[in-house]
């Protein structure tokens, strides 16, 4: 199957950049942004112009290609990324992974060539990590994925998607229920536009609907990607998951994540450990045309939340499926 | 404490006519909007600038009197008020009230003076279930509620909020989380109005939120009103009520339901049998500018959902608390 890839190195070490797809204008848009220093690729991190854990980690290291070709600005640079969003483990593993090059002065053709193995590794292990996940999926499911994680989400192919993508060219026919993901509407926006390319039948939930949609048995299985998982297999993801997993365990309905072994942080032993962003409340209170709440009225707006390892039935790795999910069967598979 | 009252009748019973608080435009502007035919009402409880199940039974009390006024179109006016919305009870509970005087074709002052006494019964009610109802709730709580079930959605004082405002009143000092309730934001732009009002803090979130407050502690109870309850004790409330609900039973918080007698169907035995409204998907495709979700996407937009009265701690009625909540206890307080 084809897939989008929404990070793209374009030109020479010496003269290219990276492209972004811009996440914030789909799906009404389909616009391109060029990076141009390492700053830049920090500013679309936090303004989600790039999204979703794998991806941002391929733009951080594309993003050190260009940090190493300015010696002077080199370690503002790198810094101005690793500090762009604190959530999502992959783009403190993709910096951990480029550092070093840019230590030892290595030229930029080996640098990208580095980014670039980082990127076809991650579209390769989506590929593999699907093809464990969609062993799950039958034909005729209804599963339920909350956010986006896609090919938009990634290098490519996508991790929970690509699931579903891999399922379905297997030949089993699902129709997929679609959170829209509040306050971004990544679902809505991101995840509904992917499908609908891929010819994936799919329907349109607020996020408050999936769980009376578990009670009337429409839901037969969720899966979701990740932001970052600790050694104890607990998963930081897009707010909302928690209150899916919650709700998946009530109804007995199988609660899946997919995710590469970059989104694994064994350093963390459990999810407390993990910082939470805290959003602009205007994520909230706003639509396109300014306030819709009540006047005066805070809003708390955390981006993620985190699921315990108990919860969740599986982890589908590129390096094989974690369950149960405990301390012990995540270090027999990522560790 | 002084009340809103969103449904009024002005003027005598031979030239006035029920007013509505046009709810469709708060929190922005405060615009009252008369009614002055039976369709007028049926019309307006269809697009929501009276919503609300106690306050829509109130306004189609008022409605049954403009339809006493014209003989030639009465049944059509009564059955236009009747067909409106389906799942809240109250709404046939309050023509069922009003009709057996419409057909012994009683003067326009008693009809009147009929449609008055439902409303002032139903303040007066608010009240004493709300009383009952302040007795859960400490001081320092934090209560999580669901959609509007404040003075707008009834005839004034509220139902669930009635709770909170009678906690208030007595010296409790509470915090609110308010959902923001998708797809028509009524937590967002009605309930935190009510609140803020009140001086009553509060914090807005999104739906997909609650679960994990609950999982931190920060959330101590849940309020919510309904729509119909049934002999058995289930709650059919705004969509995204059970999931809170679920949550709820999960992280061992109360979840208690605060609502009149006219509420309660007892001529249906379960949840099941209650019909649930489905709503146009544009409500959650679309915002105030026009399409947010990927083109050619559809959505699914059921009004309510069902939370079998099993997983709710009490229901506070006018007639006293029914805990736990089951057949018996339901026939004990209100049969």
């Amino acid at each position: 199957m084809e897939t989008i890839e929404p990070v793209q190195w374009r030109g020479d070490a010496e003269t290219g950049a990276p492209w972004l797809l811009d996440q914030t204008q789909l799906p009404q848009r389909e616009r391109w942004v060029e990076c141009r220093t390492p700053f830049d690729v920090a500013a679309r991190i936090k303004d989600m112009t790039v999204r979703g854990a794998p991806a941002i980690g391929i733009a951080a290291a594309y993003g050190a290609v260009l940090a190493a070709r300015d010696r002077a600005s080199r370690d503002a640079g790198l810094s101005a990324i690793a500090t762009s969003r604190p959530t999502a483990v992959n783009l403190a593993w993709a910096l951990g992974e480029m550092r070093p090059l840019l230590e030892h002065d290595e030229d930029l053709a080996t640098c990208l060539a580095r980014a670039q193995a980082i990127h076809r590794a991650d579209i390769e292990g989506n590929r593999k990590l699907s093809a464990i996940g969609a062993q799950h999926l039958r034909d005729g499911m209804n599963v339920l994925t909350h956010c986006n994680a896609g090919a938009l989400a990634t290098g490519g192919f996508g991790t929970a998607l690509g699931v579903i993508f891999a399922a379905a060219a297997e030949g089993k026919r699902l129709h997929v229920w679609v959170d829209e993901t509040r306050p971004r509407l990544q679902g809505a926006k991101l995840t509904a536009w992917e499908l609908a390319r891929a010819k994936i039948p799919c329907t349109l939930i607020c996020d408050n609907m999936a769980a009376s949609l578990m009670r009337a048995g429409r839901i037969d299985a969720c899966i979701t990607g990740a932001d970052r998982i600790t050694a104890n297999g607990d998963v930081a993801n897009k707010i909302g998951t928690y209150g899916v997993a919650v709700a998946a365990r009530h109804h007995q309905r199988p609660f899946y994540v997919a995710a590469p072994r970059s989104t694994f942080d064994l350093g963390l032993r459990t999810g407390d450990d993990i910082p939470i962003e805290e959003r602009d409340e205007r994520e909230i209170t706003d639509d396109r045309e300014g306030r819709v709440s009540a006047a005066g009225v805070r809003a708390f707006n955390p981006g993620f939340d985190v699921t315990p390892g108990l919860l969740v039935t599986a982890i589908f790795t590129e390096r094989g499926e974690i369950s149960p999910v405990d301390a012990r069967h995540v270090a027999e598979v990522v560790g």
